[in-house]
């Protein structure tokens, strides 16, 4: 087993040679398994697969301008982490005050990449999210495309949309991927939204309330999993 | 106008006269205000009603198994009060590991209830959540009824229990009410669950992760929000 696993599964967790453990493998898929030694290296054997799938029916991303605290963007993978994520990228608005430059970017984003995989083992999650980093909003929309591509807009939420979120993620089947952007605390300019609008991203609004720049992608994610795991179940 | 809000105006936000800003009444509506004198007294004239409601069409409440961390009541109150929450309970469940007694539960009480207040006119709600304390499950089933009461069970996921929570809120109308139970860090016991099942509590599931005790409100409170708001709205 590789070094990380077995250090937390033998030093931290202290297993002991029969602990049952869950493993998940490249394949995504989660199997039972049993220590069979501790030392001089560790090893395990597989018992059965667990055929539990706990990710979303749609691939699922999220791009948020830079936040201006250090907490906002560990929270937002945390919590987006648990809520079924599959893919966090953080761009430079035009309205973030903090900017992700050299040596600063990449342990930012080696500590965000930590957080996914904890919070992942936590929540019992198949998948590790990926965190990525992109310059501007013109290399976001050039670099990740998907099925669907939603702004959240409050200037949507402001004129009482709310309805295409919905409209959205009702359409969205199985193996389609969407992405949804996010500005920083500022919101994002006008400019922004109309660039995003001119290569088909959609606006929409997160319900009547303005939500923080953290709890907008929170709300957006739990509406994924109410559409399209929860309803959609209800129906059959 | 009152002190608080006389010094947050003219000392905090430097406020002359002739500024417009928005002030909820008791009556919970918004109306749009100027400033028209600013010493000896602040004073103000109302120039409309805003005609904005930003409340959830049903009256939803949470109870939350007192967390270990100070954190955690904090995150609750913070984004439950963005996503909508109108009442927070903390109380003192089987497994809560922090007790909040005598002079503590008082500090703890007030400082929520300053940050519930802040979140709400940050997210520009008409209403303040109000914060609230009980001693045990008992009390808190004998003490606040609602048309819908509802656990989030750990155990209801696991079995792949998915559209209990859809069927809820899909039932409930404009005017009634809602009070969903969350667990501490090491969730509810089964005792605790049957007890609130012999009381016509219902367990739901809130899809197949399993969310921390800080993050499981929020889903709760966003999907609340997308099926009472933006999916009803959709099939106008």
């Amino acid at each position: 087993m590789p070094d990380d696993i077995s250090h937390h599964l033998v030093t931290v967790l202290r297993a002991q040679i029969g602990t049952r453990f869950e493993l998940v493998f490249n394949d995504h898929q989660c199997y039972l398994a049993e220590l069979t030694s501790t030392a001089p290296t560790v090893s395990a054997t597989i018992i059965h697969a667990l055929g539990r799938n706990p990710e979303l029916p749609v691939h699922t991303g999220i791009a948020c301008g830079i936040p201006k605290t250090k907490e906002k963007p560990e929270m937002i993978v945390q919590k987006g982490t648990e809520v079924g994520v599959q893919q966090i990228i953080f761009f430079d608005a035009e309205r973030s005050i903090s900017h992700w430059q050299g040596n600063k970017r990449a342990r930012k984003l080696a500590r965000l990449q930590k957080i996914a995989n904890s919070a992942a083992e936590q929540s019992h999650r198949n998948v590790q999210p990926q965190i990525y980093y992109c310059d501007s909003l013109k290399e976001l929309l050039n670099s990740y495309p998907a099925t669907h591509r939603l702004v959240a807009w409050e200037e949507s939420a402001k004129q009482g949309e709310t309805s295409a979120l919905v409209k959205v993620l009702r359409q969205t089947t199985i193996g389609e991927s969407l992405l949804a952007i996010f500005g920083p605390e500022g919101g994002l300019s006008s400019e922004e939204v109309a660039t995003m609008e001119s290569q088909g991203v959609i606006p929409v609004g997160l319900g009547p309330r303005i939500l923080r720049t953290e709890t907008a992608p929170l709300y957006f994610l739990s509406a994924v999993s109410v559409i399209t795991e929860l309803v959609s179940s209800d129906k059959k």
